[in-house]
Order: structure tokens, then sequence, then C-alpha cells
């Protein structure tokens, strides 16, 4: 017998949908908010809204933006002839939460994968070509695709299609052991890539 | 440096303030709405204000409802001589997945809690008193409260409420190992709840 009222069934549904969200926990997360306070349900709605309404991608480097130009392209001390190429927005911000880095960057918005049918041509690739032929001198491209293998296939790709530009250095985030890790808990591919990776001291 | 739209920023701190959601998973789904399609967005934030609108709680028993009265308490085939007392809606919606039990409910809405300051009067106990005053004939009260200190205390209370009562029959959920658990991992009160309620065979 069906024991829930539409509405409740309908915003779990929303809610699972979400990255990592079970029918558990979204039902959860319905409930809360039908015992939260109308006012805080109501500007939750409002949130979702306004954020579709203001947000557009950076006509640049395709951040989300507020403006044409995101905050990192319009700001003229991020040195604009290092590029770090990103899989998504995610990515760019867990760098920019280093605060180490001060160059520009590039959102795919996606990798290329032929399994999900995601071709170059699917991702922000032409714009980037663009991009780095617009530039003068000498471009620092720093590829932090993912240590994955769709993240390494679309690596290579880029690596393949920039061969030829003489004034662009080519050089791929270092891959080792995390952290904070221990090294027994590490799997045989990283604890590779972080021995033929050593570093002299 | 800010690096976030400031509406992104809002939404992620709606998110996180629903149940087991952290900075980083509420990140995540403002993202996902953020690339879904407009309909999507909208629809999502429709069913919240739609939810907040047409949901109340039944007269009788406090369940969710978009009627006055419950799918559960309109029913003329459950048993309303059975009443189940449960702390919360998420409560009953797991009972009545098991599609085994056809009577009716009482939902608390909280536990008798004095280090959080929530008392008798602060859950529908007054309601769920003058409901049993009005019923005829033999009365079944199953406390379906939690298994843990707070569930228990609010058993206690409830059992001490309607001890004068002769046409109320109460009873306790079961306590003892789960289904499908290992008994090496049942922690020792629930083994010795096990052993003392054990059943002929």
């Amino acid at each position: 017998m069906k024991s829930l009222p539409n509405s409740v069934e309908k915003l779990i549904e929303h809610f699972s949908k979400l990255p990592g969200v079970g029918p558990k926990s979204a039902s959860r997360m319905a409930f809360y908010l039908l015992t939260a306070s109308e006012d805080r349900a109501n500007s939750f709605a409002e949130a979702i809204t306004e954020m579709k309404h203001s947000v557009q991608f950076c006509r640049v480097c395709h951040n989300i933006s507020e403006e044409p130009e995101c905050l990192i392209c319009s700001n003229d001390t991020r040195d604009k002839h290092q590029i770090m190429v990103v899989e998504d927005v995610l990515d760019l911000l867990a760098f920019e939460k280093t605060s180490e880095y001060k160059g520009a960057y590039h959102v795919l918005g996606g990798v290329i994968s032929p399994v999900n049918g995601i071709g170059p041509e699917d991702i922000n690739l032409a714009s980037l070509k663009s991009r780095l032929n617009k530039l003068e001198g000498e471009v620092e491209l720093i590829l932090a695709t993912n240590p994955n293998m769709e993240g390494e296939a679309t690596a290579m790709y880029i690596k393949e299609e920039v061969a030829d530009s003489e004034n662009i250095k080519l050089t791929r985030i270092a891959r080792g052991v995390p952290s904070g890790a221990d090294l027994d808990y590490a799997d045989k591919t990283t604890l590779s890539r972080a021995l033929s990776g050593r570093t002299n001291l």
C-alpha cells in the first residue's frame, strides 16, 4: 500500500538523484525539510533557482562565474601563461584551496570516454586550442586530469594535440604516495609510480 | 581568495544542513544541480515548496498526510484498536514496508529527553491519551520507540500513564539479535536480551 503523500515521494526522488545519495538518505533529507520551518524550506528552494539564474560559465576557462569572465580569469595577479587543465570545477576548487597555484585554469567539463560515448569534441578542447593559439610567448600547460584510465587518456590526447606547438611546455601533476598515507595500504600502481618518480634529496 | 559565486556558496550551505551531509558532499550536490538542466533544477525547487504547501500532519496519529486524516487512519481495513507508538514518521514507514502490520499508529514526534530539554508535554502524548480515552473495548498499545535509553524511558513513561486503564493491553517490540547478524559482532546487551527473551520452539 502507498503510505507516502505524492509530494513527499516526488521530493525523495529528486534527492535520490543527487550524487552519493541513496533512497534511505533521500528520505531523511525530505523528512528533515518537512519538519524544518517554512522559511528554511522556502529559502532552500529559492537558493536552487537563484543559483541557476545567476551562475554562468566563464567564457575563457569554463569555470563557474556570476560574470562573463570568472574571478580567476579577471584577476590580474594570476599568471595567464600558466594554464592548469582540470576535469571539472570541483577539481579547480580543490587546487584553489591549497592557495599555492597562481596561474589560470581550463575546465574540460568531462574526460574523453569512448565507453560513455564522450569524444574529444564533447569536452572543452576546441576552446583550449584557440585559447593557446591566441597566447604569445612561453606557456606552461599543466595537465591535472584525474590519475585514472580516462584522465590519462585525455592527458595523452592533449599531449598529441599540442605536440607541434613550440611555445608550450607541457607538464603533468606528480603521482606518488599521498601525504599521511600508510604505505602498506597503498596499491601496487601507486607504489611503483612513487618509486619510479623518486626525487633527489 | 573567494573562488565561488555567492549563490553557489549559499546552496552548498543549505545542502550541508541536511542530515548526514558534510561540506564535501554538499558541494557535489550543488555542482550536480549546476550542470543539470534548467528544468530539473527548477522542478527540484518546486518539489520542496510544493511539499511544504501540501503536507500536513494527521489529526489522529500525526503521520504526514495531504488530507486532515492520513491514508492509514482513513483506511477502514486497518485495525484501529491496535496502536503502534513510534518516535517519528520514518519509523512508521519502516514498519509499513514489512506489510505485516495491519493496525494504526501514533507518531510521538520525538522522545522524552531531559538532557535535550524535551519533556512529556513536548511530544504527542496528550493526543495519545485522549485518543485512548475515546476508544471502546480492548486496545493493544504496541510500544515501538527505539531500543535506546531515551526510547526506553519514553516507553516506561507511557506504561505508567496507562497503568490504570484496564482495557489497554501494553506490548513492547521484541529485542534480540537482528536477522542475518553475526553473533560474534553483536554487543553484550543485545546478546543478553536475546537470551532472556528466548522463545519455545
